[in-house]
């Protein structure tokens, strides 16, 4: 357990008001320089001049010196799907020759391959291949993860991915917040009786997801291969009821697919959006949606429309920038990389790119109290990069960095 | 020193005909599955079933046992800006908030800015910033670089990167490939007398280099801000009268400007090639130029114009892949990452693009002979991935993968 950092050349503390960012305020990054950091039990109990900081350390005290490198709070990563069992890298191949996502899953392969794979697996390979994931999230600098069922779509096999989910945090050291996606999409078993699937998710699931606490979120697919606005709308009021917070898979391909709804029943997050309307923006900002931008997956299907970014940012949204990782559509579990991605093909700056994959993306988790910046009282999950300015995180693209990565002061070395 | 590796899950060997792969023999692979290396004096000498090999291994030998896991060749990365002082991280924000390259260079800032720090910087000052550049291609597989001067553009700073290039490659692990690039741009002492400079640079300067032995290879920038096809011409005809290699940054902006030169001159590459016409891929195939494509610029630069690597493998051409890595255009270090945008971008399968991340681009340096696959007689320079599917490696894009990495049977931990 670490008691102080000293010597930070650049400390990018993300402190400020008890609330996401908006619009450009997104900006604002709260730089220290020549700043240290005291830690107590795995907290931040001062932040400040390094001589002051190394003026307060104690004798015998466990100190690292940063060497003049740059601070960051670790990255969260709001959108992911963590748990599954194989991967798709020959469906990836057969996606380069010319075939469509649809082509693929209509042959037999897409989710519903991921499905059966994760269905007949157990417990402890699902917890196997999770861990293996994890890992790379957090040699990237990623400290707290949301992660997803939705890959069972039957009663065991969501319960099973949801256990798991729930082993990876106990066994830290990163943090998992649980999200029940039972409406990712209508299982094989119900294709001639989606009613009854929805009906089952909202009548049973959820109320014995939420009464084991086995999800602090409830999610659902809103999109004209998943499901409907009405369908979406019968799932997430049940958890509404049932005490879960509500993100959508919204109008990623269409709009009018899901981000209404969103602003209606008062989600924590609308997901994608990469059509959304200029009129649907207002309605997300008026209700307090925060969108989840995922240009991973926008990149990793070879699409060139990414959310619009740049005109939520003006609009006062606040925006948060996420992986989407999954064996599909996004195998991509670096946050640096969705920091580039943001800037160069999004246009937001790197400043507004960090500050929506740190705090933006805390408070989306509702974590907001607890990690996302580096302030007193908030957990000691930081990061030490290689390099001085928190802009060569966007900027050397894809570059095998090795952070140090602390999550409530212990370092992290996987 | 490692003696042999065995129970390698799939081999991807690359073996074949002592030349580049052309067209669709770009996809063969040559993979043996669950295989064996035998390794003497840091060179391959078997490649078997496992099970041979080990029989074959001598008591007290050293083994290592890949776990069914996927080896490749380590990558050959022929095309980088590897040494220069400082970074540009800054402008790289300014072009997100949208200025151009153009009004950056205007501004006192773009190349004439690294070539002032580059110039100011000592010997070992850049031999720092070249080792950490290094170790990062290290750390993502890549076991030979290509590396040019041009931040010089003088006689002491061209040489001094030159020697910074040699000193690296003697150090080792990497091999290093040097090529003087010193028609790279028009420098400011020149701007009124640009004949001057190429008159120096052809008739002093690489006579100078070429007796010393500092470059093994010749390039020249031929661009509408850079030189023109006479100036090139001029630069590189005196190169090739010297018993230097030839490589050209062609037709990156506009067609006509270097590829048709290339052919000409029988240059080892044509660099870039965004907008190369059909009729010079023609010309560029019946002279045996390889193509070297330099995704990661085009990336960088949130540029959508890729250069036509499936008609070029359709066409018979010997395609090599490179990261381009420079302060300013490409900051991307990852071969892999490479992999992922020839695939996603650029329509290449994975065996094409890591059969140009590899063999091919072994022989665009002139060391197919000795590095690029895995058979008998070559360096065993080769990676053991995380993973057991070659595919993988272009399908978890960015992905913070730690392969083990081994030059001439050494293993690299950087």
């Amino acid at each position: 357990m670490i008691n102080a950092i000293v010597k930070i050349g650049q400390l990018v503390t993300l402190a400020g008001p008890a609330r996401a960012r908006v619009g450009v305020e997104l900006r604002e990054l709260r730089i220290v320089e020549n700043a240290g950091l005291l830690i107590e039990d795995g907290r931040i109990v001062e932040v400040g001049a390094s001589s002051e900081i190394e003026a307060k350390v104690r004798p015998g005290a466990e100190v690292i010196d940063a060497e003049g490198r740059c601070v960051t709070p670790g990255f969260v990563d709001a959108h992911t799907h963590l748990v599954f069992a194989g991967n798709r890298a020959d469906e990836y191949e057969k996606r380069i020759a010319g075939a469509t996502y649809q082509e693929i899953a209509a042959a037999g392969g897409g989710i519903l391959r991921t499905l059966r794979l994760t269905r007949a697996a157990s417990e402890d390979e699902l917890l196997g291949a999770a861990r293996r994931h994890r890992d790379w999230m957090l040699r990237g600098g990623t400290t707290t993860i949301e992660a997803k069922s939705g890959y069972g779509l039957d009663h065991e096999t969501e319960l099973k991915m949801l256990r798991v989910i729930g082993r990876l945090n106990e066994e830290g050291p990163a943090r998992i917040v649980p999200t029940l996606l039972a409406a990712h999409t209508i299982p094989p078993e119900f294709l001639s009786g989606r009613a009854d699937y929805v009906r089952w998710v909202a009548e049973e699931l959820i109320p014995e997801v939420a009464a084991a606490g086995l999800a602090r979120y409830c999610d659902a697919f809103c999109d004209d291969h998943a499901f409907t606005v009405d369908e979406t709308r019968i799932v997430l009021e049940s958890a509404k009821r049932h005490g879960m917070g509500l993100r959508i898979h919204a109008e990623q391909f269409r709009p009018g697919t899901g981000a209404g709804l969103a602003a209606e029943l008062g989600a924590a997050t609308a997901d994608h959006l990469e059509t959304v309307t200029d009129e649907t923006l207002g309605q997300l900002r008026e209700a307090g949606v925060q969108p989840v931008l995922l240009p991973g997956s926008v990149f990793a299907l070879s699409r060139t429309e990414y959310p619009p970014a740049r005109k939520m940012a003006e609009a006062g949204l606040a925006i948060v920038l996420a992986t989407d990782f999954n064996p599909g559509s996004s195998p991509v579990a670096s946050m640096p990389f969705m920091l580039s991605l943001a800037c160069l093909q999004m246009r937001l700056t790197p400043a507004e790119a960090l500050t929506a994959a740190t705090v933006n993306a805390a408070y989306s988790v509702g974590l907001g109290g607890d990690v996302g910046s580096i302030e007193a009282g908030k957990r000691a999950d930081f990061l030490i990069h290689e390099f001085t300015d928190y802009r060569e995180l966007a900027y050397f693209v894809a570059a095998p960095l090795q952070p140090r990565v602390f999550v409530s002061g212990r370092e992290v070395r996987r």
